[in-house]
C-alpha cells in the first residue's frame, strides 16, 4: 500500500508540531474578521453553491484515504469516482479530504456521491459558519474552525473545516492546503492506537480532537503574549501599549467566537445515536467535551486578565500624570514666591529705606532660603518628595 | 402569465443588492426609536385597528402573487376580492403583499378574508412590536423588522414586517414600499429552486431568510464603520469621536432589539407542527435559526469592540493630557528657577558686592546654564523628553 | 341604568389620556422609594391587617359595577352588602373598586364576603409588595404597580393595585383616587368590544392591559427625557448634569422593579386553569405577556443609554480639562522663557557689555520674537492650537 | 401556666421593635467577615462537634416552650430531660431554644434526644454556614442568619440561627442571647393568631418570617444610609466619602451573602412534604418566598445605587479638578504675559528710546489693560468664567 | 499492624495544620499558570500516557493502606503486586496513594490491575485537567486540585490529584509528595469516626472533604491578604499597590478555576448510584456540595472586594492629583499677580510719577497684601484651603 503522502515523523516536539501543522497555511488566508462575509449572496435560494471566501489554492485537490483493520491506501483524485468506493459496513472507512472550495462542480459531484443535503453542502462553500453539528437523516454535518496565529502581530486567522460523516465515510472540506490533521494521518499509517479498527464516527472524533489540541497550542501562545504584555504594562508602558491591549481584546473575541460553540458541538455529538457509530465512542466525545470546557475557561481567564491589564495601564497613566504634576508644583511653589521677593526689591521707588541698609541683601537672601526650606519641609511632610 | 412587476436582474452584486433592495425605502420612515410609540392607544379594547406609525405611502397597494408548480400569476389589487382566491391544498400558494397600513378598511377586509385573529391584525397595524411568532388555531402570525441603514449618518431605520401564514396563503404587511424580498420574487418568477412546489410555510421561511440575509448586509456595513472608527480613535481622535461612539452604541442597541428576538422566533418556528407545512421545511428553519445565532454573535462582538474603542479613546485622552502636562512642566521647571536668579541680581540693594565683580555676569550665565542642564538631565532620566 | 360616574369622553388624545388618567393622583402619594416600608409590622402574625402606606384619601369609597351582556349598573357603596351581589355563573361580573386602604373594618368585610385568604388581604393592606399573581383555591390574587411620573422632576411615584379575581367577581384595591382604568370603564359603559359578554378573568386581563399601556406612556416620557439629557450632555454639560444622570438611573431602577416582575405575572396568568375563565382568554394574556417583554426591553435600553451618557459626560469632562491644560501650557510656555530673557537684561551687574550696544535692544526683541514663533510652531505641529 | 419569661408588650413601634429585638445582642458577636472561619477543623471526621465562633455567653441556657391549642408552658432547663417531653402528634409543639453553642455535651444530649443527624448537629456548632434547608429522614434542618447593624459605623454583624424541625418539636440554636423571635413568643403567649393550633412546621415558618421581617428593618436602615451618602456625595464630598462607599459596598456584600440563599431555602421549604406538616402551611411559605424575592430586589437596588454613587463621586472629583485647573489657567494666562511686558521695560539697555517718552508709561499700562481684557473676553467666550 | 508511616499528632492547631499538610510541597511545583500546558502532545492518540507536568519527585512511591472494621495495614510498594490485594466486597478498602506521575510503566501496571479506562489514566498523567467526576462502567474517575499558597508573594500553586474509585479500592495519584490527606490517614489509624467500616465511596468523600477544607484555609489567608491590601490602599497607597491588586486578581482567577468546577463535581457525585457505595454516603456528599457553594460564594466576594479596592485606589489617586493641583493653583494665583505688580514698578521709564511719592512703596506693599488676602479669602470660600 502507498503511504508516500503521509508524513513519517512520529515524535514531534511542540514547536516542531506548530511548524509542521500550522506553517503550511497560505498567508492569503486572511478573511473578513469582525463580520463574516454574508453566508451566501443575500436572498439566493437555499442550497446555492457559491464559495464566499478568498481562493487559497490553484487547483482543488482531493486526498482519499481508505483504511481498515488490515491496512490502508492513499490516493489523490482529480475527479470524483462514481460510485464512491465506500467500504461496506464494519470493513473500514473512506476519508476524503477536499482542499479548496471554489470548484463548484467538484463539490456537486461529492455531494451527489453520498447524497449530502443541499443546505449542508451550501454551508461547506459559504465559509464563515458558526461551529456546529447538524444531524441529517443520512449523515452528520460538522463545521469547526481551524485557527492559526501570525506570531509577529498576534493576529489570529481562521479557516473553516467542514465534515460530512456517514456510515463508512468521512468527507472533510478545507479552504486550502495545510491542516492540523497530520498526527491523525500518521496514526492511520502506523496502525498505532485503535483508529484503524474503528468507525467513521471515531475518525470524526479524532479529527475534532486534533483540532481542539491545536487550539490549546494557540492559547499557550496567546497566554505567553498576555504575560509579555503584563511585563510591558508594568515595566515600560508606551503610547502603543493601549493599542496592543485593544488589539489583543479583538483577537480574543475572534478566538472566543470559534471556541464557545465547540462546547455545544461536542454536547450534540455526545447525544448522537446512529447504528454506524459504536457506543464506545461516547466516552471519547465526553473527553472532547471536557477539553472544550477547558478551552473556554482559559479564553475567559485571558479575557479577564487582559481587561485587568487595561485597568493597570490606565492607573499607571494617572500615576504618571500625578508625578508630573508634583514636580511642577514643587518647583513652581518654591520659586514663584522667591521671584516675587526679588521683584519687590527690584522696584524703582525712590523711597525704599531697606535698600540702603548694608545687611539687607544677605538678610533677604536668608529670608529666601527660609521660604524655600519651609516649602520643601511642607512637601516632605506631604510625602511628595 | 404576467411578470411585469417582478424585477428581472438575477445576478446582483452585493452593492447592487443593497441599492436594489434597500434604497426604495422612503426617507420619511424614521420612527420613534428609543421607545416605540405605544402599541395602541392606551386602554383601548384589544383588537382595535389603529395604525400607529407614520404614513409612508399615499395609497395602500396590494400585490398578489399566485404560484404553483406549473406557473405563477401577479396581480395588483385595489380592493380585496371575496372570497380570496386561495389555491386548494397542495396546488400552490397565494402570496399577498400589502404595502401601507393606514387603510383600516382594507386591513379589515383582508382579516375577514382568512379569519385573522383580532389581536394579530391589531399588531399588524400597531407597528413597533417585538419580533415574534405566535400560533393561532388557523394560522401563524410572524412579526419581524426590516432594517435599513442611512449610510451617511450610520443611522438605522426599522420597519415592521408582519406575516400571516395559513394553509395555501401568506399575507405580508409592510409599512411602505420597498423591501428585501426581491430575490424571492425572482425565484418564484424564474421557477429556480424548489419554491414553486413548496407550501406557504416554505415561503415564510424564504422571506425570513431574505430578511436575515439583509441584516447580514447591514452588519457588514456597521462592521466597516466600526473599523473606520477604530482607525479614527487611533490616528486622529477629535472631540466628535466620543459622540460618534455613543451614537454607534445607540444604533447597536436598536439593532440588537431587532435581532435578539429573531432567535426565539426561529426556535418557535422549528417547533411548529401543522399539517399544511411539510416536515422537510424544519431543516431549513434550523438553518435560519443558525443564522440568527450568527447575527447575534456578531452584534455582540461589535458591541464589545465599540466599548473597547471607548476605553481606547479615553486612554488616548489621558495620554494626551499627560503629554501636555509634561511640556508645561519641563518648560516651567527650567525657566522659573532661572528667572528667579535673574530677579535676584535685578534687585536694587546698594550693597550687593557681586554686582561689581567683572566676571560675575558670565559666572551667573554659566550658573544658569548649569541649572538648565541639570533640569534637562533629570527630565531625560525620567524619560519625559 | 345609571352611568353618571363613568367618564364619557371616548376618543382621548395621548396627552389628554395622560392628564385624564394620571393627574388625579394625590401629590401626597410619595412612598418610601429605595426600600419599601416593611410589608407588615415586623414579627406580627400572618394575616394582620394594617395599612402601611400614607393615607391618601379621607374616606374609603367603594365603586361597584355590575355588568352582563345585557347592561350594566354602577353604584357607590358606603358599606359592604351581605351577601355580595355576585352574579350567577355566566350571567355577568361584579367589579368592586375599593379606593383607600386604611379602613380595616371595610377590608375585613370585603374579605369575608368572598372568603379572601388572610395572606392575600394582608398583602392588599401592606402596600409595597412585588408585582405577582398567586393562586388560591377560591380566587386569584394579583398585585401590580400603577406608576406616575412627576414631569417637572422626572420623579416616578408608584401606587399598589391589588386584585382578587374569582368566579363572577373582581375586587380591585387602590391606595387612593385616580387610576388608569378609565378606558375600561368606558368600554363597559358603551358595550363596545366583547368585555360585557366575558368573564371576570377577561376583566382582569383588561385592567392589567390598561395598566401596562400606561407604563408605555411613562416610558415614552422617560425616553424623551433621556433624549433631552443626551442633548444636554453633548451641547451644554453642567455640574448639574451628572446629578441628573444619577437621578435618572435611580428612577429607572424604581421603574424596573415594577416592570420586571410583570413578565412573570403574565406568564403565571397564562398557566392558570380555572373553569370560570374561558380558555379563549389565554391568547389575550399571551399578548399581555408580549407587551411586558417589550416594556422590559425598553427599560433595559434606556438603562444602557443612560449609562452610555455617563461615559459621554465623563469623557467630555476629560476633554475639557485637556483643553484647559493646553491653553495654560501654550501661554505659559511662550511667555515664561521670554520673561527670563527680559530678566537677564534687567540684572544690575556693572559689567554687562551688551547693555551698551545700540542695537542690542532691538536684537533682544527679535530674539524674543523668534522664541515665541518657535514655540507657536511647535504647538501647531502638535495640533494643540 | 408560667409566662414570666415572655415579654408582654404587644404593640411595639418600629424603633421600639428594633431596640427590643436587636439591642440585646452582645457587642462581642463580631465574627470573621469576609471569609468565614473554617466550617470545622480542617480534615476532622464529619460530625465532629466543635464550636467555631466566639463564645458569646457564659453559660448555655435552654428555654423550652410547650404549647398546644389549650395553653402553653415555659421552662428554663439546665440539663436536657430524658426522654424529651415531645407532645404526641397533633397535641402541641415543644420549642426548645438553645442559647450558646460551646457546651458540646449539651448539644450531644439534645442531638441524642431527637436523633439529629451528626452532620446537622455539626453544622449547628460550626457557625458560618450558608443559609439552607436540608431534609433528613427524621427532621428538617434549617440554617439562617440573624443580622444586626451597628448603626454608628453601618457595620453588619451576623449570627447563625439553626433549627431542627421534627414532628411535634422544633429546636432552635443561637450563638448567644438576644433574638428577633420576641413577637412569635408573644403570639404563643397571647394565643393570638393560629400559632397554638398549628404544627411545628408552622412554627418554623413563623420564626423564619420574623427573621425575614427583621432583615427588612435592616434594609430600611441601609436605605437611609444610602440616601445620606447620596446627599453627602452631592453636597459635600470629602476624602472620607469614597472610603465610606467602599465600606458600604462591603456591607452590602455581607448582607447579600445572607439574603440570596434564603430564596432557595424558602423554595426548598415549599417542596417539603411530610405528614407532620399540614398542607395549608405551603401558602404561608409561598408568602415567605415572595418576601425573600423582595429582599433580594432591594439589596440589588441598593448595590446598584451605591455603585452609581461611586461614579457620581468620581465625576465630581474630575469636575473639581477641572475647576481648579480653570482658576489656575485664567490667572496665569492673564498675568504671565503682563509680567513679561513689565520685564521688557525693566531691562537696563542704554538705548531704549521708549523709556524717555513721557506718555510711554501710561501707554504701556493701557496696553497691559488691553491684554488682560482680551484674555478675559476669551475666557468668557469659552465659558470658563 | 504497622503504623509507622502515619503521623500521630491528633490535635493539630490551624497553623500547625497548614504547616503539616502544606509545607512538604516541593517549591518546584510551579506549573504553567495562565494557560495549562496541553493536556497531551497535540494530536496523539487518546490514551497516550505521557506525564506533562514537571517531575517533582525522584522515585515514584506507592503507599498502600488496607483497612477494614477490624484493623489496618500500611505498606510501601516499589512495584505493583499482581493481582492487586483488593479486599472482597464489604470487608474493607485498599487505598493506594501514588506519588509522582513520570513512571509510565508503573501507571500502566496500576491501570492494568483494576482495568482503568485508557482515557482516565491519560488524564491522570496529563496534569492540568479541570476538576471533574466521570463515571466509567467499572469505576469513578475524579480529578481535583490541591492548592498551596506561597505566603510571601501570595502566589497560588496547584497540583492535580486524581482518584479512581472502584468496589473495595481507591487509587489516588499525586504529582509529588506532601498532601492534605494527613487527617484522613490519622482517622484510619485511630479507628475514630466511621471511616474503617465504610466503603471506598466514603473514603473518596473523606479525601475530597479534606481537600475542600484545605481550600477554606487558603481562602482565609487570601481574605487576610485582601484586608491588608484594603488597609494599604486607604492608608499608604504606593505605585506598587495597583500591581499587587492586579496580581491578586490573577490569583483569584486561578483559584476560581479550581473551585468553580468542584460544585459540579459534588453534584455529579451526589447522583452516582453504584451498589458498592452505600446510600447513606449521599447525605455526606450533599454536605460537601454545600461547602463547595460556600467556597464559591467566598471567592466571588473576594473578587468583588478586590475590584472595589481598585476603584478605591484610582479614586485616591485622582484625589491626590486634585490636591496637588490645588496647592499649585493657590500658590501660583497668589504670587503671580503680586510679581506682576512688582514688575510694573521695576520698569525704567523716566516718567513714572508714582516712583517719587514717599508713601508709594508702603502703599504698593499694602496693595499687594490686599491682593493676597483677597485671593486667600476666595480660596477659603471655595474650601480649597
Amino acid at each position: 500500500m502507498a503511504d508516500h503522502e503521509i508524513e513519517r515523523d512520529e515524535a514531534l516536539s511542540l514547536p516542531e508540531f506548530i511548524r509542521a501543522t500550522i506553517e503550511p497555511f497560505d498567508p492569503l488566508r486572511i478573511v473578513g474578521r469582525l463580520v463574516r462575509r454574508g453566508t451566501k449572496a443575500p436572498g439566493s435560494p437555499p442550497g446555492t453553491l457559491v464559495h464566499t471566501g478568498p481562493r487559497r489554492v490553484e487547483a482543488v485537490t482531493v486526498q482519499a484515504i481508505r483504511y481498515g483493520p488490515d491496512g490502508f491506501e492513499v490516493e489523490r483524485w482529480d475527479r470524483i469516482p462514481e460510485p464512491l468506493p465506500v467500504p461496506p459496513p464494519g470493513e473500514g472507512v473512506l476519508w476524503m479530504n477536499v482542499e479548496g472550495l471554489h470548484d463548484v462542480e467538484l463539490l456537486k459531484a461529492v455531494a451527489a456521491g453520498v447524497r449530502i443535503h443541499p443546505l449542508a453542502i451550501e454551508d461547506v462553500a459559504n465559509v464563515g459558519q458558526r461551529p456546529k453539528l447538524e444531524e441529517y437523516s443520512d449523515h452528520l454535518f460538522i463545521v469547526a474552525h481551524m485557527l492559526r496565529i501570525q506570531e509577529a502581530q498576534v493576529h489570529i486567522l481562521d479557516e473553516q473545516v467542514s465534515m460530512v460523516v456517514g456510515p463508512g465515510y468521512l468527507i472533510s472540506f478545507q479552504e486550502g492546503p495545510g491542516d492540523v490533521f497530520g498526527p491523525v494521518r500518521r496514526r492511520i499509517e502506523s496502525g498505532k492506537g485503535q483508529i484503524r479498527s474503528r468507525s467513521s464516527g471515531y475518525l470524526a472524533y479524532a479529527l475534532l480532537d486534533a483540532l481542539v489540541d491545536s487550539l490549546f497550542v494557540i492559547l499557550e501562545q496567546l497566554g505567553e503574549h498576555v504575560e509579555t504584555m503584563e511585563l510591558q504594562v508594568v515595566e515600560d508602558p508606551t503610547k502603543q501599549t493601549m493599542r496592543s491591549l485593544h488589539h489583543l481584546k479583538r483577537e480574543l473575541l475572534v478566538l472566543r467566537r470559534s471556541v464557545w460553540p465547540l462546547r455545544e458541538l461536542a454536547s450534540s455529538f455526545q447525544r448522537v445515536e446512529r447504528d454506524w457509530i459504536e457506543p464506545t465512542v461516547t466516552v471519547y466525545i465526553r473527553d472532547l467535551h471536557d477539553h472544550c470546557y477547558q478551552l473556554i475557561d482559559t479564553v475567559e481567564i485571558l479575557r479577564e486578565i487582559s481587561s485587568g491589564l487595561r485597568d493597570l495601564y490606565l492607573s499607571n497613566l494617572s500615576q504618571r500624570t500625578n508625578e508630573v504634576m508634583k514636580v511642577l508644583t514643587v518647583i513652581a511653589s518654591i520659586f514663584i514666591p522667591l521671584t516675587f521677593v526679588a521683584g519687590v526689591y527690584g522696584m524703582n521707588f525712590e523711597h525704599m529705606p531697606e535698600l540702603a541698609i548694608p545687611w539687607a541683601y544677605p538678610a533677604v537672601l536668608l529670608l529666601m532660603g527660609l521660604i524655600a526650606g519651609g516649602m520643601l519641609a511642607m512637601f516632605r511632610v506631604r510625602r511628595w518628595i
